[in-house]
């Protein structure tokens, strides 16, 4: 692939900002959206607008059809063994509540074990914490090793007979390490515990197949991945899904509703209650296409390597501390300079036109294991280059003698 | 207003279907889009697009100025006395959901009661009716005049000391009657009730004035009113919304995060966990902006007018069964078609353009109330004109002529 080309296919990244080209570094946020998307929505709504499902008219055949489509396309890009596996929610944030509030509240008694670990995502911490202090579960954490990996061996220790759920992001918004979820996954049923997967930092960069995993459970966003805000996806397997009662009542979920009880219709659309989020839908569908136009392995692979060339290029910054492994797996360089802020590096780089994220990147408690209150992240997608890279670390050189 | 030259800033009412210029009226279910919604969405993704709140680069603030000061307008809009009243949700079933699973599930005890409507859509009743049965409460119905207004002697018996919770829709989906809200929370509020409100079908037709209405909860969704499918609006009074426990937890919507305890944000942050639905929300800014450039009177003497005519039109066709009152406030049309099944009515009209909708209308409980088991409906919005009614009208003559 060749990401200068590719680059071409993002409007908004043909600006300039105060002055200078964008360089974006900040998709692990959201990323930007290529023209095919923007297309693909465009001719939604100028063309086959309407609601879903209950419509006999044209456009309700025709948007039914595209939402419908999206949902045979996720289930094939993730590798789901059926369509009713895939429910459209708002984002990964939504998906994870979901199984929380849902399949946790279900089966979670006092005294059973949530397991995760220290680097979650607050989306993939906050859910499973209230989970446990609501039913008087108990809340573990696996051990991360100093370089921010995994331990398994305290995770073998961590996971017993009592633990009823595993929940672990497979690519950390931090640390940029890749976790084992597979092996995580097994541990998870050798104890008869469910393995849930927060993949909102992996489905945009990497070939998933959720039954390769054999998660239970697979949660992922759409806008970061090229496609529109507003909709994301939960995968569970179809018997755990059958299990689980809905936890958002109204239209296109039921089959009965009398004045006193009612009962729901089958999967996925017992999860979908209310208008569906039909445009994201159908630009998440777009987005998929234009991510396997490219292919997920080559666009793994410019992200490695890219990642690599910029963990060598900001190491040789004297002051620069960098978090998380030296071997990178994915686009994520997590980083402070000396005792500049991270605030401040972000605002100091803003002025030359560069988009980096700083702050607590919604991982407290990690930041807290990091024994930083903040950090600086500069986060890669396919449409950056070395000279994105090369900016960056002329820039942190820039900011570093501005500061002294 | 001149709706023939408004339709022309709709894309999609501009093609053909089956060979005849399209008749769009199924407005209630979903509304089309104009060129300035269109405009908006793309340019935000053009120019914009990044995540919120927490980015300190260029984007990000613009980002953030563009969600925010939607928030602003929407406050605006329907009268809200304070921006942090405004919570953006997935639409008007995760709004009415939210307040029957924080609120509701806070206050709701054994023996109390809830007051709803036999013409509730299901996204205002099933969330109260499961509420019911999960608390041990009582759910109770305000009775309905046989042409489908709301009886208010029984209103006056309905609610009672024990009442804690009184919801009925502001504009009903079916019988296009607009309830007296108000009077209904001035009797929820004299016996301690709160009341809730779903305004589906009013915000997109009328001036909306939550604090003259004095409701406690106001639920909408954009898609009805020109702006895109995934965003809605929970409008709660300040004390309330404070009084209530987040039900999504994630990034946005925590202030401190600790392995085993955490801490939410103050209104309306508390209630948005995850990445918002950003563009959604700069959508639904376009589309007030543009209903207002109209007039929200203006919109709704218009469809007043437009469903005055379609009223008498239709009445004229015998063997038309027209369900709810004879005068109309909104553009509302139910009816059947002699012994035909709303279904083939529906299929029939497409067959010459004519997109109206068919089958219970999310209202299985009204449907019984009405004695059918399904009725087809014409929905109007700003963009209908009287030729829209008459080829309605002319089609369904010929639709009664074709099934004998």
């Amino acid at each position: 692939m060749n990401a200068l080309e590719l680059k071409k296919q993002f409007p908004i990244l043909q600006q300039e900002i105060n002055g200078h080209p964008l360089v974006y570094l900040d998709s692990a946020a959201t990323s930007q959206k290529p023209v095919a998307v923007l297309d693909a929505l465009k001719h939604f709504y100028e063309w086959d607008n309407a609601n879903v499902h209950r419509g006999v008219h044209t456009l309700g055949s025709r948007a039914t059809d595209a939402y419908e489509g999206a949902r045979d396309k996720v289930a094939r890009f993730i590798g789901a063994a059926r369509r009713e596996e895939i429910i459209f929610t708002r984002g990964t944030t939504a998906s994870l509540n979901l199984i929380a509030s849902s399949y946790g509240f279900g089966v979670i008694e006092e005294g059973d074990e949530i397991v995760i670990t220290p680097m979650e995502h607050h989306s993939n911490l906050i859910p499973w914490q209230q989970l446990a202090l609501k039913k008087k579960a108990v809340l573990k954490y696996i051990s991360l090793h100093p370089d921010g990996n995994i331990d398994m061996e305290d995770a073998e220790k961590t996971i017993t007979d009592k633990t009823k759920i595993v929940a672990t992001s497979y690519v950390s918004n931090v640390l940029g390490v890749v976790n084992p979820v597979k092996q995580l996954a097994e541990l998870a049923h050798w104890h008869g515990a469910v393995m849930v997967v927060d993949g909102a930092q992996s489905t945009p960069h990497m070939k998933v197949d959720v039954r390769d995993l054999d998660c239970d459970f697979y949660a992922f966003s759409g806008h970061k991945m090229c496609a529109p805000t507003g909709i994301g996806v939960l995968y569970g397997k179809k018997h755990l899904l059958e299990s689980m009662e809905p936890i958002e009542y109204g239209g296109e979920m039921i089959d009965d509703v009398g004045l006193y009880e009612s009962s729901w219709k089958e999967l996925p659309w017992k999860f979908e209650g209310g208008t569906p989020i039909i445009a994201g839908a159908v630009g998440l569908a777009a987005a998929i296409d234009f991510l396997e136009s490219i292919g997920m392995d080559e666009i793994h692979r410019h992200e490695t390597q890219l990642a690599a060339y910029a963990m060598s290029r900001l190491s040789e910054i004297e002051g620069v501390t960098l978090y998380g492994p030296r071997e990178r797996k994915v686009g994520l360089i997590t980083f402070n300079l000396q005792d500049v802020h991270p605030h401040d590096v972000a605002t100091v780089l803003d002025a030359s036109g560069i988009a980096i994220r700083a702050g607590h990147h919604c991982c407290q408690p990690l930041m807290r294991w990091l024994k930083a209150s903040a950090t600086a992240r500069a986060s890669l997608y396919l449409y950056n280059t070395e000279q994105d890279i090369d900016r960056l670390a002329d820039a942190l050189i820039q900011t570093k003698e501005y500061f002294g």
